[in-house]
C-alpha cells in the first residue's frame, strides 16, 4: 500500500496532490493540484510504513495535518504511539454514550449531482461541497467521505468488511466523523455504494481522479436518525493521529453486496489501522507492562 | 476477544482445555480436557491483550507452546516483538518461491466422517486424526485446521474475508501450515466451509465443543496442486510467535458465500494479527527508525 511517485509518473489520468490523511480536503489541509506530479499517501499499512511505525514518519509528510487541539509543532505524529484517546476502537456499547434521534447528530446531506472521486493511495475519497452535521449547537460542514476495508471500528468485538468515514469540520476546525460500517448481504445493497463504486474502474491507480454521477445519502441519514450512534472522543485513524475528534459510530450496519465489495477491495486492498486500546488507557505502543 | 473463565462457568456445553495457539493439538501441546473448567486463549486482538502486547504475556500461558527451534526457556513470547521472520506477511509473489504440482507440498487428506469442532476463544478449530503433507522428503501429519477473519496473509497487498490454516507436525515436531484464503462469492461456495460452519451454532461460546458431520478437503487439495503455493519460512501468527514454521500460502482464493461468511464472523468476530515486516528485516515492534 506504499506507492512510489515514480511508478505513477506515466499515468494518463488527471493527477492530484493528495495526502491520504483523514484531514484531506478540510480547512486544515486544503486540496491542491500540482502541474506535474502526485503526492499520494506517504504512510501505509505494512511493515515499516505501517501503523506500528506511523509515529516515526518524516514530519514533512504530515506537518500540515495537525489539529488545533495538538499545537505541538515538533511532535508531529507522536500521538500515533503516545495518544491515549486513539481510534479506531472496539465499540463496547456499555462503555460509550448512545444517541438516537433528536439527541444525536443532525445530518443534512443534500443529494449530489456529481463529485470528484480520488484514489489517495491510502483510500478512495469523494470530495463534497455541501452537507452539514449539527451537534451540541455546533455546525460542522461535510468535506469528504472515504473508505476502509476491513472496517476500522469493531462493534462488540466484531469487524466488518467495510467502513465509511464522513469527515466534517466546524468553522473553528473542530473535526467530527460519522463511522458507518457495512455488512455483506446476498439480498440487498446500499445505493450510495453501488453508485459511487461504479466509478472505481477509473481510479484504480493511486493519484488518479474521476467524477461520480448522481448519488444521495438517504440511507445513511435514515440509519443514523433511526438506529442511533455511539459517540466518543477519539483521533484520526491515519497519521498524524491527532486527537480531539468527535466520533459518531452508527449502531447498525448498512448492507453491501458482493459485487460492490469486490470492486472496492480490489482497489483499496487493505487500509485498517489495528484496534487501539481503551479510551484513556496508555497507548498500546507505549512501553507499559501488562498487569 | 478476551473472555473470563468466570463467564463460562455456567455453560452447559462440554468444555475443553484449549490454549487457542496455532500449536494446539500438535505433539508440542496435546489437547486436554479438564473436569471443571476451561482454559480458552489468554491472548486477544484488542488493546493490552492484542498483538502489540503479546510479547509481554504471562509466560505460564504459553510455555508449553515453544517450538524446538526456539529453546529459550525464559523469553517465551519475545519473538512476537523481536523475531525477524514473523507471520503473517503481505505475499508479494516476486519475493517468494512459487511451487506447483509435483514441486509443491503433496497433500493427502482423506474424507472425514465426523470430527471434534471447538471454540478456543481465539478461533474455531477442527481436530483431525488423519491426513498428511509431504514436502522435501518430510512427512507432516495434519493435526487441526482453524480460521482467521479477516485473512492474516495478504496477497499483493489485498486482504480477504477469511483464511484457513491447516496445521501439520512432523515426527520431529517441525511445523508446516497451509494458508488458504477465501473470497466472497455471490454464486458459489466451498463445500468444506458450508459443511463445517453448519455446526457453528453449537459452539458460539468460547470453551464449547461439538462434532461435525461428513466433510472432505477435495477443493483445497485440488487448488494447491493445480494453482500452486507461495512458500516461506515464518512463524506462528499467535503467541508465542515461534519461528521455524514452513508456510505454504495458496496462490488462488477459494469461494465463500455470504451465509457461511456471516455465520463464521458472528462467532469468531476478529482474529487477525497485523501484517508483519519483510522477511529478515527487523521486527516492526523493535525500536529501529525508518530510514
Amino acid at each position: 500500500m506504499h506507492f512510489s511517485p515514480i511508478l505513477l509518473a506515466g499515468l494518463s489520468h488527471l493527477v492530484v496532490s493528495a495526502s491520504g490523511s483523514c484531514l484531506h480536503n478540510t480547512p486544515l489541509m486544503p486540496r491542491q493540484t500540482t502541474p506535474n506530479g502526485v503526492a499520494v499517501a506517504q504512510f501505509g499499512y505494512t511493515g515499516l510504513q505501517g501503523p506500528a511505525h506511523w509515529h516515526k514518519l518524516n514530519p514533512n509528510n504530515t506537518k500540515a495535518c495537525l489539529l488545533p487541539q495538538s499545537p505541538d509543532s515538533i511532535a508531529y505524529t507522536t500521538q500515533c504511539a503516545t495518544g491515549d484517546f486513539q481510534s479506531p476502537i472496539d465499540v463496547i456499547p456499555a462503555k460509550l454514550t448512545y444517541l438516537q434521534g433528536a439527541a444525536g447528530p443532525q445530518l443534512n446531506y443534500p443529494p449530489i449531482k456529481s463529485a470528484t472521486f480520488e484514489n489517495l493511495g491510502s483510500t478512495v475519497e469523494v470530495l463534497v461541497t455541501s452537507g452539514s452535521l449539527v451537534y451540541n449547537s455546533t455546525t460542522y460542514s461535510l468535506k469528504q467521505f472515504h473508505f476502509h476495508t476491513p472496517s476500522e471500528h469493531r462493534i462488540n468485538g466484531e469487524a466488518f468488511p467495510l467502513e465509511m468515514h464522513l469527515v466534517h469540520a466546524s468553522p473553528t476546525n473542530a473535526i467530527a466523523v460519522i463511522g458507518q460500517v457495512f455488512e455483506l448481504s446476498a439480498h440487498s445493497s446500499t445505493a450510495l455504494l453501488d453508485e459511487v463504486f461504479a466509478h472505481l474502474a477509473a481510479i484504480t491507480e493511486p493519484g488518479s481522479v474521476t467524477r461520480t454521477g448522481r448519488f444521495n445519502f438517504n440511507k445513511v441519514m435514515e440509519n443514523v436518525a433511526k438506529n442511533g450512534v455511539y459517540t466518543y472522543g477519539g483521533s484520526l485513524t491515519t497519521p498524524p493521529c491527532s486527537e480531539g475528534v468527535t466520533w459518531f459510530v452508527a449502531k447498525e450496519p448498512l448492507p453491501i453486496d458482493v459485487d460492490s465489495y469486490e470492486k472496492m477491495k480490489h482497489v483499496v486492498k487493505f487500509n485498517q489501522r489495528f484496534t487501539q486500546g481503551d479510551l484513556g488507557a496508555p497507548n498500546v505502543l507505549s512501553p507499559q507492562e501488562v498487569v
